[in-house]
């Protein structure tokens, strides 16, 4: 038997990744069945249970990789001097994180924000996924903080505010952002953008308050 | 038989949605029966099914109320002249709303966060739970708007950006704030002040981006 390249491997991780993901953004992940899962992808369970044991070890593996690519992407951000302001980097990345996920269509709407909103639900009685979700936000938490910390070296923003608390404010924006589309459906992330934007002129109110 | 009066009538009716409230944020909306709720308020089928026809109602008027707050708070503000800008009204309003609700408790932890994030997953199967939300949130945002419009005659936000736009994105930061909360716990809303504050300071580098 031929040795089986890694390549192989991670394409076929991948496409389990993406059935499963399909499954969940679609029916839910408490409806959706390891049967469900395996139909979609079209592989034998053998071939499925290789990768990953069950439900909760895929949507624990979409959360962390979802979570890896936003941190990637901060962490590139921070590496830029100066690094983009916040209205574009927060539309940046949530628009590149909402359009890999395009394909997970339910009903013609993109599910992925209702996939998120799921996740988030199903961790107050799943303590693993807990604390995947814990570790991936701290992780975004300290990119976003670097970048805030470059803002404030720069004179860009002022300095006298902990940079944790406008991290956390930038994730709360985005979050609520993905909220408001699982709820009222597709927004374009311009929306986001303009807000952030006008909030951020509004500098001589502020610095007297 | 003496005629039972409004006060009499609207303190039932405030009791029997605590007592929901409670529940349902202590054991999830599905978790919950219409019996846990008589439990919990001490009273009769009778007595809670003259105001509500069951659980679905129940949480529709619990969404209501809280949406009726906020919208409520954000017309004032709206009067005011000049509003109280965006980090202290933000704060103000998310702080009023959580601590009314301090006595949804569950292990110590005040559940009100999940209770939300809670009834977003169920309006995805609810159509009567989406709408009541749905009016909720636009009301809300309209009340925003109107704060936005005061914001940018008074010179205090650059006037070249949809309103429309700020308030989707204020309303984003305080769901998305309630969403970390759900997730890891209470945090001082004064960290979501902060965070807008630092950002309404950084005025010179959006102007030209």
């Amino acid at each position: 038997m031929a040795r089986v390249s890694q390549e192989h491997l991670d394409a076929r991780r991948r496409q389990i990744l993406d059935g499963a993901a399909l499954c969940f953004a679609r029916n839910g992940f408490h409806a959706t069945s390891m049967q469900d899962v395996l139909k979609e992808v079209d592989l034998s369970a053998g071939a499925v249970y290789r990768y990953f044991s069950g439900k909760e070890e895929l949507i624990g593996a979409i959360v962390a990789e979802v979570m890896g690519e936003v941190r990637a992407a901060f962490e590139e951000a921070a590496r830029q001097s100066p690094p983009p302001p916040p209205d574009v980097l927060v539309a940046t990345v949530l628009g590149r994180t909402l359009e890999a996920r395009g394909f997970l269509g339910a009903d013609g709407q993109p599910a992925f924000p209702r996939l998120v909103v799921q996740v988030w639900t199903e961790t107050a009685r799943n303590e693993e996924l807990a604390a995947v979700l814990r570790e991936g936000y701290d992780a975004v938490r300290a990119a976003w903080t670097a970048v805030v910390r470059a803002y404030q070296r720069d004179g860009a923003m002022r300095d006298d505010l902990p940079a944790d608390d406008v991290a956390r404010t930038m994730i709360a924006a985005a979050q609520g952002f993905i909220v408001q589309q699982s709820l009222f459906g597709p927004v374009p992330v311009e929306v986001l953008r303009n807000g952030l934007r006008a909030l951020m002129s509004m500098g001589r109110t502020s610095k007297g308050s």
